[in-house]
C-alpha cells in the first residue's frame, strides 16, 4: 500500500472558491519535493480510484466521497468540527494541524487582547470619542484572574504567556491537569467554580457536541459582575442571545469575538455596532503556510516510510 | 544636621488643588512610622525656617522658596523636567522616583500598545465601524523592529519585554550601551540610522533641552513609510505639527500618545478626533503610591542614618 500510494499525486482539496489554494499547493510542493501535490480538479479518474491520502482545507464532502480508497486526510487547520460533521460515520482518519508556530501566534493574540482589556483600551477609545480626559484606576495583573477554557495545544501556550505577563491564571479541560502555577479545573461540574473567579475569560475549546452553546445564560451568570470574554475558538460555543443580554445589562463589560456561528458575520448582526463588542474577522491565529506545510510534509514522510499516522482526531469525542 | 532634621516633620508639597495629597501623606506616613509627614500648609513658621527635606509632587515653586534651609527634595514622579525648570539655578538636590514597579508597569504598557499596533487593532476597529469583514496580512514579530528612544529605568525594562515577545529590538541612548540581543545606538548622529529601520518607535526619553522637539519633521521623515509612534515620555519631545502632517500624508500609520505639551489635552486639539491617533490621558505608568512610598522611606532612612543621598538628578544634563 505505501509503495503504490507513493507514486500517486496527493490532492489538495479546499472549499469551492477558496482563494489560497494555489499558494497552498506551491508551499506544500516546496516542502515535499518527492511528492506531487495537485488540485483536486487535476486528479484523473484512475487516480481518484486509487487515492489514499489528501490534504484538505474545509473540503467539499462530495469531492471526498468521490475518492473510494481514501484512508486519511491531513487538514491544514487546527479545528476539525466541520470535517467531522461532513464525514458523519465514515471511518476516514483525520489528522489536524498541530503547529507550534500556530500556538505561538494564538498565545500572542490572547496576550494582546487580554492586555487590551486589562489596560482598558475600549473604555479609553470611548473617552477619546467624547473628548474626555479621565485616567481610570489601574489594577495590577497580579490582582486579575484570566481563565482559559481549553488547555490544549493553544490554551496551554496562551496560559504560559499570561503567567509570564503577571496575571493569575486558571485553566479548564476535560481531563484533570497539573500545570505549574496554573489553577486547573476539569469537567463540566467544575466550570461554574472557575467562572466565579474569572475577570477575563478566554475560550480556546474545540467545537464539539459538549461545547456547543456551552457559554449560555446560566454559565455567563456565573461570571462576576464586570468580567470580560474573549472567544478565539468557535462562535457556536457561545449563546449569542445570552451574551448580548449579559453585555446590555452590564453584567459583562466587554466581549472580543474573532469567531461567529456564521462567517463572515452577517451585515445586520448586532455585534457589529455594539459598543461593548470588538469584532475581529477570524484573525487571531492565521495558519502559517510555510510552517504548516513543513509539518504536513514531515507527517506524510513518516507515513511513507513507516506506514504510521500522527495522532488522529477522535471522532467520538469530537476533537 | 541629621539629628535636628530628624525631629522636624517632613512636608509633602504638591501642586495647588492636587486631589491625592491626603492619600500620599497617609501612604508615606505608613511607610515611615518614625517620621512625621504633613501637608505644606501645616508647617509652622519655625518649622519652615528649619526644614531641610521635602517630598514633592509638582510642587508650587513659591512654597519651595519659603523653605530657606531646604537641601533636597524627593519627587514621587520619575520625570523632573518641570521641577528643574522651576528651580532654575538653585543648588537644591533632587531625587526622582526610580521604582521597579513603575518600570514593570511601563514595560507592560509598551508591550500592550505595541501589540495593539502589531495586531492592527486600530485598523480592525475602523473596519468594525464600517461593517467590513476583512482579514489583514499577519507579519510575525520576528519580522518587525521596535525601537526604544531612551534605555533608562523604563526603556530597558520595556526593551526586555519586547524581546521576550519576539520582536527585533533597537535602542537609543546618550551614552553607548551594550545590551544582549538589543541593537544599540547612541547620540544624535546615530538617531536617523535607528529610525530608518524602525516599524514601531517608542519614546521613553526624559524631556531636556536636547530632547525638546527632538522628533521634528526631519526625524519623522527618517522613519520608513507606514511606521508608527508611541510617546509615553513627554509631549514636548514631539513636534505636534510635524506629527500631524506625517499622519495626514500616511507617512506614519498611527500614533499612540499618552503625554502632551498641555495636559489635559485641550478640547479643540486635532489629536482628539484624528482617526490615526490614540489619545490616552497620561496613564501608561501610574506611580504606585505604596511601592513608591516604600522607596521614598528607604531613601530617607538611609539619609537619616548616614547622611547620604541616593543618586540625584544632574541639573546640567536635565535628567
Ligand atoms: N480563531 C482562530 O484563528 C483559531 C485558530 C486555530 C484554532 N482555533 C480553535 O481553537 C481550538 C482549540 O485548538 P487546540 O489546538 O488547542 O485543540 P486541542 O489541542 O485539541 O485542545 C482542546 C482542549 O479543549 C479541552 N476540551 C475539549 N472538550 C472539552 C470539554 N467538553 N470540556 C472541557 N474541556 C474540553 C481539551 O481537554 P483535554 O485536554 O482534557 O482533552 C483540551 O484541553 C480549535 O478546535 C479551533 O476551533 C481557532
Ligand atoms: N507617561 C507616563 O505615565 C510616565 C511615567 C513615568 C515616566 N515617564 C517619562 O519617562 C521618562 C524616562 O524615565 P526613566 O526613568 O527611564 O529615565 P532615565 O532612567 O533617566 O533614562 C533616560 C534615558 O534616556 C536617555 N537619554 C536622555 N537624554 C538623551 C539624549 N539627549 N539623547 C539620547 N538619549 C538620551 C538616557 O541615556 P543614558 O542612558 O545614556 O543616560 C537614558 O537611557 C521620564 O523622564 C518621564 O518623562 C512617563
Amino acid at each position: 500500500m505505501t509503495a503504490t500510494s507513493a507514486k500517486l499525486p496527493i490532492p489538495f482539496i479546499a472549499s469551492a472558491g477558496y482563494a489560497n489554494s494555489g499558494h497552498w499547493i506551491a508551499a506544500l510542493q516546496l516542502a515535499m519535493p518527492h511528492e506531487r501535490i495537485i488540485a483536486f480538479s487535476e486528479l484523473s479518474l484512475a487516480q481518484k480510484q486509487q487515492c489514499q491520502l489528501a490534504i484538505v482545507a474545509n473540503p467539499d464532502p462530495a469531492e471526498l466521497r468521490s475518492l473510494p480508497q481514501l484512508l486519511w486526510l491531513h487538514s491544514v487547520w487546527a479545528g476539525v468540527e466541520r470535517l467531522l460533521s461532513d464525514l458523519g460515520t465514515s471511518d476516514l482518519k483525520i489528522v489536524r494541524l498541530v503547529d507550534p508556530q500556530l500556538a505561538t501566534t494564538m498565545a500572542e493574540a490572547v496576550l494582546a487582547w487580554v492586555l487590551y482589556l486589562h489596560r482598558d483600551m475600549p473604555a479609553y477609545a470611548g473617552q477619546q470619542r467624547q473628548g474626555l480626559w479621565q485616567p481610570r484606576d489601574y489594577v495590577k495583573p497580579q490582582d486579575k484572574t484570566v481563565s482559559l477554557l481549553g488547555l490544549g495545544a493553544l490554551g496551554e501556550a496562551a496560559a504560559l504567556r499570561l503567567l509570564a505577563a503577571g496575571f493569575k491564571v486558571c485553566g479548564w479541560s476535560r481531563h484533570p491537569k497539573n500545570l505549574e502555577n496554573i489553577d486547573c479545573y476539569a469537567g463540566i461540574a467544575e466550570l461554574p467554580q472557575i467562572l466565579a473567579k474569572t475577570d477575563i475569560l478566554v475560550c480556546l475549546l474545540p467545537l464539539t457536541a459538549d461545547t456547543n452553546n456551552l457559554l449560555d445564560a446560566d454559565m455567563l451568570a456565573a461570571l462576576p459582575e464586570g468580567a470580560a470574554l474573549i472567544n478565539f475558538a468557535r462562535g457556536a460555543i457561545v449563546d449569542d442571545t445570552a451574551l448580548l443580554a449579559a453585555l446590555d445589562s452590564n453584567k459583562l463589560k466587554h466581549a472580543v469575538l474573532d469567531v461567529f456561528r456564521q462567517e463572515p458575520l452577517a451585515a445586520e448582526h448586532a455585534y457589529w455596532q455594539h459598543p461593548q463588542v470588538t469584532v475581529l474577522p477570524h484573525i487571531s491565529a492565521p495558519t502559517d503556510m510555510h510552517t504548516a506545510s513543513a509539518i504536513v510534509a514531515a507527517n506524510i514522510l513518516e507515513y511513507r516510510n513507516s506506514g504510521t499516522l500522527p495522532p488522529t482526531v477522535d471522532a467520538r469525542r469530537g476533537y
